[in-house]
């Protein structure tokens, strides 16, 4: 990868300047995409501080299962307390520095580090420092300081990171003091709750190293504008994606069905992007005639998740930056997550969830399961590619963004607001 | 790729310090071969404001043919507009900025960006821009300022990029306002146009990756020193060469030619670097004994070019800075042409062309008339490379150029003097 | 690799503060171990000030042998002169930079420039320049100044690096005023020349890149805190190296055996680091009980060196700072060499020396002399690797050095006052 035309903005002034001079109504001008200190600037001042997903309880089958989160040269070990509470501890010892755990999963009754076996509680507190708290020779003390002095276990705990589960999905946080999770409980709970979705496993993840920065992604993520030719899949299965198309008969299909569901006691609400300080969004819209889920065909593709016997539900599509995208259907979700890896390039996480107790190929079969979302993905990664290298280019001006792409407007304040934050 | 014992150059007043420093009569302080900061430099002071070789027509064949130039982040559509006028474009969408076109060459009736699908002219005009105009549904318009504006397609040209074409070599320009055109017509077409080079083909081209600085790949081109030993196959072909031995016989031989040439109507003139303003050298001069074009054996490998029966018309040869080095032979062009990757790393792409209507096999092997350049070529990238290497160290002082180094010094002033250029 | 969590220290200021926010008796802030700018430093205050390994004369077989020596960028050619003496020069050439001898080891009578055949003697002054003295044709002579001023031969010898000898270690020193050689030798010389230690042969040796900051790995060599988990074999091998157990049996063992050796005539004394000043240590120790040299069971693994018929005189350590460990048991050698590559990579050279009248298969197996250096080395990589890992993260605080660790404090602190002195 090649960083291009870019001068890292060391200066604050320069910062200053090049925030102003972001048009409103057009993208992002070109450092934001390529600059490694404007990456920096990112990684500070969004993914520092936001609710990030880290997995699903799933992944923590037995009580002293882990898994670890990794963002750049963050890692961050997930796991079970003795109370059964889900936790979260860098992955860092407190005394020379040794990441702990190695394997990106596993079980572990207590994190020993393997430099010089340290042992920390699975809470994060130390309980033993092999000959830390005594010279078991006084002439080997050589050098250090106050060997004498007691030394204080209390002081050397792992460091933790936020930690919050909702509906079988596990976020974390950065930051001292996040943004509040409780909000997310609110907004996300009523709908989510009939799908039981702790009850799900992964049929299937893949990780896609997109050459883009992620704001590219975000962008792209929040507009249909692109749909009509570039998704001809998703645009069978979701109507009023192409948006070539007049809205009418969609609108009149969603009025319809959200009456219809309403009716039925489902959730209807939904919370829309309204200004540049939003983000979250959720939605539920019906989908095509005929389909009853996000397949090609437009037929259940696994066992209907939590106790309902009837699926029409329509889709519940949850957007939360910086990193979740989540559909869910009646009988699987699809969530992709982005993972910042350099000014132009970006991990994107893919995953599918059944039913814990469906059979695969009794109950379901992967390729059907995962058909749509994967072209529509892949299809995404690459004109994110492709917008990428355009944008590295000293040709590249910010563009105009049309009435169709309020999303991405949205997405671009929203961002340009948070670099403006203390 | 490691970039060495460097600091970035961020300080203009440590640039004018580092220029000062350059002693005349020796080659260049290290900075210059190896510090990224004065790699963007040159991009800026040179590659954006020279004519660049960028292709031959025979590679735009049919009218919607196109192919793409590249030089670091940039992309350049080089293809016909209605006219039949060649044209080059920025390959950057002026809406988000994806690149347009995304394979290196093929058909394309109007450029169509794959993102959202705006249409631009061979022009380069905006044709048509789906949805921009107006707001199929007021509710989507969302935060996009003044949706009710008119949308403006005459601000959403493709950049253009200037674009000449010579005996059927393709040259752009990325300057506003670059140097005369006209001067290197006249001072070229007299020699080429007897050999028809728009009528020709490519026979072979391959991208040599050398781990080089350009500069160091422009002096060596310019100068013999290394020939006696580094090139024997070139010097058995090119009388003088070889500087060991004595230039007299080579000049009898060469004086008696450009007699015979010019009595036959061929242009005889050269143009020299007379000093450090020049960037451009012709000279025709002629093959050793029994030698009629740069073949092994001196035979002749293709059929002749043009309308000549008589291929006695020595070689003729051009250096264009900063990046086209030109042989044309009675029966083969020969040219390579740089393209600057990073400070230590340069594309040098070895093309080599024959008569349109020869057929490989039967008037000609690509073996053949490939020989004597392959190899020269080769030769020269492993001497640069191994030049880069100890370029490289702290040990690395500039040497001084010898007598017979007059090319490198005029290449080395040159550069420098644009470096001084506001 | 990536380089994370790191502003490039480009301010003086920034670096006082940094040197001063290290914590006696606590490990490195995280920059001294991650970001590049340090890492330059590094280069400047120790690598280049400092003798360093470059060899052993046994591969320097023949009057005309060489071989590189290469740190970075540097390029070193280490060879014989016309009287024998082992000298050291930069492998750049004086006139334009080219390195010189491009394979690693091999014969040169004359050091010749592969680009323009200037011929350097053995000495490193320069013999021939070939064309350079006078301009064979005034009409080549072109821009280069002074074209009639006599070309000075003397101005133009190779750089020459600061090369000593000891018992048939080659050492080498880039700074032009090297620390004194002469205490090396009245150091290891007496424990040494037993061994004949010129007369030995490289029996194996191996290269690995190690994901890890130099010092890293050099406070891993300079305690035993993790030997007891992370070496069984090397515990077996060498008594008191697993800290857990009481060290009353090996310190008896050690007096009895010191008291023996003495008797015998054997040196005995050590060089302790004592404070942050030093940067040489050696000491002698014996075997575990049954064991008499490095090797897996114990049993001898190749002839024994020199002239003695007595195996029973334990291991002689060194460890010289920056670059070297080496361990002589009485039948073969195993030293490590560091080779910083980046601020998170080094290269650590292994190589096991044996009795040059040795015959491999005959007298001894390779795989058993290199058994418990390649296990431990090995295991010892893993450690900083992962130690790097942990240290790239925003939660690595430099932790505590308990009072086993004496050792990397010592080297932290000789490090520290390395960057301290002007």
């Amino acid at each position: 990868m090649d960083l291009i035309n870019v001068d890292s903005v060391s200066d604050v002034n320069e910062l200053e300047k090049l925030i102003a001079s972001r048009k409103p109504g057009f993208c992002l001008p070109q450092p934001f995409y390529t600059d490694p200190g404007i990456f920096d600037l990112d990684l500070q001042k969004v993914w520092m501080r936001y609710w990030l997903y880290a997995g699903h309880t799933s992944q923590l089958p037995e009580q002293d299962s882990y898994f670890l989160f990794r963002l750049r040269a963050e890692s961050v070990v997930v796991l079970r307390d003795e109370n059964g509470e889900v936790r979260a501890h860098a992955n860092v010892c407190t005394h020379r520095g040794s990441c702990i755990l190695t394997e990106p999963s596993g079980r572990a009754k207590n994190l020993v580090c393997p430099y010089h076996q340290w042992v920390f509680r699975r809470d994060g507190s130390l309980r033993a420092a092999k000959l830390a708290e005594s010279a078991m020779d006084p002439r080997r003390s050589g050098l250090v300081p106050d060997p004498g002095k007691a030394f204080d276990a209390s002081l050397y705990g792992l460091k933790s990171v936020h930690c919050r589960v909702l509906e079988g999905f596990i976020f974390l946080c950065f930051a001292p003091d996040p943004p509040s999770f409780d909000r997310l409980v609110d907004i996300y709970k009523p709908h989510l709750e009939m799908y039981k979705i702790a009850d799900t496993k992964i049929a299937f993840s893949k990780t896609y190293r997109v050459a883009s920065n992620w704001k590219l992604i975000g962008e792209n993520a929040r507009e249909c504008y692109h749909c009509g030719v570039g998704h001809p899949e998703y645009c069978r299965v979701i109507p009023g994606s192409n948006l070539l198309y007049s809205m009418e008969p969609f609108e009149r299909l969603r009025d319809k069905k959200l009456e219809e569901w309403a009716a039925k006691g489902i959730p209807t609400y939904g919370v829309n992007f309204e200004d540049a300080n939003d983000w979250v969004y959720c939605l539920r819209y019906p989908y095509s005639e005929g389909f009853v889920t996000e397949s090609l065909d437009g037929e259940q593709v696994a066992p209907l998740l939590g106790h309902r016997q009837d699926p029409d539900v329509g889709v519940f599509s949850i957007v939360q930056y910086p990193d979740f995208w989540l559909d869910v259907n009646p009988d699987h979700l699809t969530h992709f997550v982005l993972r910042p890896v350099s000014a132009t390039e970006t991990d994107v996480e893919m995953t599918w969830l059944v039913r814990k107790d469906a059979v695969e190929g009794k109950d379901y079969e992967v390729d059907k399961v995962i058909a749509v979302w994967r072209t529509t993905g892949e299809q995404d990664w690459r004109l994110c590619a492709d917008n990428q290298l355009g944008v590295n280019s000293r040709y590249y001006q910010p563009g105009p963004h049309t009435p169709v792409e309020a999303g991405p407007e949205q997405f671009d304040s929203w961002y340009i607001n948070e670099l403006l934050k203390p």
